[in-house]
Formats: structure tokens, C-alpha cells, sequence
């Protein structure tokens, strides 16, 4: 029922031996996906007990190594571990020949399963879907293209009210019909409304990773309201200069477009190695947005899990 | 003066969360060379504390993953870092390609460093020398062109007498010449031998790593009588045919190979990870070729410290 991210890596630029490079499992009741998969990032799943060759689509921000230089060797032990079914990776179309190139050298038959890319262009439109969710990409402000990604939940059925149910004796076969809103005729003919047999579904909860950015309020309609948002936080507000110049953002620049996109939780990570306590990262943040958590290696954020009001 | 081995990673194909890919660090008095690079190898070089900025010469065996996809998250890091000297990189000569793809679209100037590729082929002469070492490569058997590589320390200076050259009044500024086997002429015009005026040599060490091979007599002449030989042993001696048909050797044909090349000890590595205790692959061994250790990772060998005799 939860959409849910669990933090793989929260490190800028170089690993270190504390903190991992960025990337990050979305998990949904069905599907998980991989976005970012920086060097290590098969360890950290390992770490974490993700069953990893049941991800089937991975997400990719930009071509700055520390976002994808683990990406070929996940796909690697995927095909050592005798995976058969297709992976989808999205990213820059770029990407494709980076990856490709690659297992160009390592003879044989090749990979045990086929790889099928998908260049991302800043567009509307989903770049990914299913019953469960809706995935759009939107372009961020960094020093090469770099995507953000939203994960949408679509709405979700209406539950059914068992007592109702059974006191006005629908039959099994009508409960999908009812889930999707449909009304009931009895054998009486009397028409029970859709309203009386079931319940509002559950809420429908929405994520957005904002990748590696400077300061871009150009996104904010992309991000509007969602539940949870990672925002990089590279620097402290003293470094400023700095983020702007290297196309990164402050802790102060993350709680603002949380704050100015209504979000209900915010998620800052990419922390720059000069910063071994991040305790005044966090505290910098809240200033500007209460509702934000660190992005700590092996923490699980669920969407809605706010304690700001909905 | 010692030339030693340092182990980073001991993991054939996947990494596990106890072993790395294959990776060496191998030090002389005055550098360090890094021979292959699997996945997280920074992160080792960082673990066991080597100032990896100190490498300039990298040497890779073949281009399956486990062997290369960490080296470029090394060189990115030593681009983050500052790095101006170039580093050399020796390996297949389709390295540069799959090497240089990954930083095409990193935007701005590029790395802050040259890299320089020397494609390595199958010969005799040395593919890399200095004042202390000469680095030979030899083709093993694998399934894609792979090669080992050989490291030769020359013959050292001899070893000054102290109490001798202050006895005939030797002057400092021909202590080096002494060291290079000078005799010494004394102010009366008497010749004093060299062999009066210093001692031997300390003993000129040499290790050879054999990468991934499957059992392969072709490359004794290149290894006979190393102080240090490293083999893979993925499999032990029931999977024998599992290694034939892999190109990987078991147990008994790495010590096999040790034995005939007349070694003076063996480092075996490259386990499979369906051994979970190495107890057995290490025992297995040492029933053909005693002088044998597990390249476990953190453990540092060093050539001429074998407990067999010299």
C-alpha cells in the first residue's frame, strides 16, 4: 500500500568509507526501481537484502560517475546470477553507449538478458507506467542534463465495506466492479449506491527525486504538493558561491523549494565529504522546512509518513 | 626494500559483502602499482589507508568487469582530488575506448589529469621500467585475451662498509660509485677492491600475477622461479571441469603451476563465492604445492619472506 525509498548512497562526488554515492530503491505494493546506482550500489541492496534482480527498471539522473559508475557492474551480477528478463534503463540517451560499450569486450554470447534503453527527454508525459504508478521526468538545472524523476501513485481502488456487502449480498464475482465504483442492483431491482458498499480508497502518495541541482524554482510545478521530496543539499549556506558554481544547492536553496512546492516531506542528501556531522546540515534545513530528514544510508522514508498535515 | 603485495579484493565474478573483486597493490621502496580494479577498489585502497594519488601506473589484465569496472570511480576520485600527474594504464588495448566513454559527457575541461593508454601485447621486453623495477606481461588463457605481468626488481646497489670506507678514507662524494661496484684508488695510489669496501646486494625479488587462466604450461618460462607467484584457484579440484570449461583453474592446477615454475610461494585468489570457507580451497592446494596462502583481503605478502628455502 506504501511507496516507499530506502537511501543506498548519500555522498557527493568521491565514496567514502561511511558514506555511498548516490542511489536509491522506490518500492511500491509490487515493483521496485532503482534510481541513480552509484559505485557499490550492488553491495548496498546486498547489504539491505533487496532482491535485486527483481528490479526491472532503473532510473538514471545524469552522466556524472558518481550517479552511474555502478550501474554496469549491478547489471553484470545480475547476468552472473542467470537473470532472463529484460531491464529497462532510463536515462540521457547518452547513456546507452556508455553502458554498451562496456560488455563490448567480454566475449561470449554476452549478457543472459536483454537491456532495452530509454532516452529521457524533459517532457510531460510518462516515461513509465503501470496499475500501481505513474513515473515523469523533469529536467533539473545542473552542469550537464540532469533529470529529476516523480513517481505518481495512481488512484487507488475503493475498499470494500464487508459488513454492507454481505448484509445486501453481493456476489464475489461484483467486488471488482464495486472496487472500480460501480453502483449494485439487487435481485430485488433496487439499486444500492457505490457510496454505501465501500469506503474512499486510500490515499494516493507521490515522490519526486530532484537529482544533483542548483537552486531551479523553473521546477516547482513539477514537484508541486507532492509527499515526499529528495532535494540535493550539497553545502552549507556558507558555501553558496560554491553550490552556484557547481551547479549544486545549499541546505537553505533545499528547504526553500520544499517550502515553496507545498511538499509534505522533505529528503536532503549529496553531502560533501567536508562535512563528517551532518547535524548542522539538518539543523540549516530546518529553518527553512521543519518536515526534513537526513538521507542516511540504509533509512527507509515512506510517503505520507508525514507528521505535517495533509 | 622490499617489494610486497597488498591484497584488495579475492572475490572471482560478484562482490560480496566479505570479498572484493580482484585488485593488488604491489610496492616497491619508491612506488606503487596498482594491478587490476574492480568494483570498490578506492574504497579498499582507502580502507587499508594507501595514498592512492602516490599510483601512476595501473596495469589491468582483461576487460571482464570484475577485474576493471572500479577503475574508473579510482581516476574519477583522483580527479576530484587534484590530481595533475598522469597516470599510465596498461592493459588490452580496448581499454582506452571503454575507459575514456565514461568521462566523454562529464562536461567542463575534462579530467584534471592526462591518462596515457599503453596497449599491452604478448612479448618479451619490459612494458614498463625504473631505477628499482621492470615490468614484463605475458598472455595467460582465458576466455577473452588476458595477461599477466611480471614484476622484476633489478640488482640493487651493493651495500657500503662503514667501518672499511672510513678505514681507507673513502670520500663521501664516491660512495655511489662504490655502490655501483667502483674500486676504490687511495691517495698513495693503492687500489682497495670493491668487494673490500662493501657487501652484497640485498637480494633482487620478483612476483608474478597470473590473472584469470585456466590451467596453462605455455607460461612457465615467464614465471620460473618467482619469489612470489600469484594464481587464481576458483574451484576446487571436484569442479574441475566446471574450470576447464570457464578458463579458470582449481586448487590443485594452480599449486601444479606453482610446483613446475619452481616458486618460492604461492598466493592463490579468485574464489568462488560458493566457498564460503576457504579452509578447504587452501588445504586442497598445499596438497600439491606446501608454500601456499589465501590472497585474503587486507593480508600484505611480501617476496622473499618464504619459509621455504632461498
Amino acid at each position: 500500500m506504501a511507496l516507499s525509498v530506502l537511501i543506498l548512497g548519500s555522498s557527493a562526488a568521491a565514496p567514502t568509507l561511511s558514506r555511498n554515492q548516490t542511489a536509491q530503491l522506490v518500492t511500491t505494493e509490487r515493483s521496485q526501481f532503482l534510481i541513480d546506482c552509484g559505485e557499490g550500489t550492488q553491495l548496498q541492496l546486498r547489504k539491505y537484502k533487496v532482491r535485486f534482480q527483481q528490479i526491472d527498471h532503473i532510473f538514471i539522473s545524469h552522466l556524472h560517475g558518481d550517479h552511474f559508475f555502478g550501474l554496469v557492474g549491478l547489471l553484470s551480477t545480475m547476468h552472473l546470477l542467470g537473470r532472463k528478463t529484460p531491464i529497462h534503463i532510463y536515462g540521457p540517451k547518452e547513456l546507452k553507449e556508455v553502458v554498451e560499450v562496456q560488455f563490448k569486450y567480454i566475449g561470449g554470447p554476452g549478457l543472459s538478458y536483454k537491456i532495452i534503453f530509454h532516452g529521457v527527454e524533459n517532457r510531460k508525459d510518462a516515461i513509465y507506467e503501470d496499475q500501481e504508478i505513474v513515473v515523469t521526468s523533469f529536467e533539473v538545472k545542473h552542469r550537464i542534463k540532469c533529470f529529476g524523476y516523480k513517481f505518481q501513485e495512481r488512484v487507488k481502488p475503493r475498499r470494500i465495506n464487508g459488513k454492507r456487502v454481505e448484509f445486501y449480498k453481493v456476489p464475489n464475482y461484483f467486488r471488482s466492479k464495486l472496487k472500480d465504483g460501480a453502483d449494485f442492483t439487487t435481485e430485488e431491482g433496487e439499486v444500492i449506491s457505490n457510496e454505501v458498499l465501500t469506503d474512499s480508497p486510500y490515499p494516493s502518495y507521490s515522490y519526486a527525486y530532484c537529482a544533483d541541482t542548483a537552486y531551479n524554482e523553473g521546477m516547482l510545478p513539477e514537484i508541486k504538493g507532492v509527499d515526499l521530496l529528495y532535494h540535493e543539499a550539497t553545502f552549507l549556506e556558507q558555501e553558496k558561491s560554491r553550490a552556484k558554481k557547481t551547479f549544486h544547492s545549499t541546505t537553505v536553496q533545499a528547504g526553500t523549494i520544499a517550502q515553496k512546492a507545498g511538499v509534505k516531506q522533505l529528503i536532503i542528501g549529496h553531502f560533501s565529504n567536508r562535512y563528517n556531522d551532518l547535524n548542522s546540515v539538518l539543523k540549516e534545513t530546518k529553518t527553512v522546512f521543519k518536515n526534513t530528514q537526513l538521507a542516511i544510508e540504509g533509512k527507509t522514508f515512506l510517503a505520507g509518513d508525514s507528521k505535517s498535515k495533509k
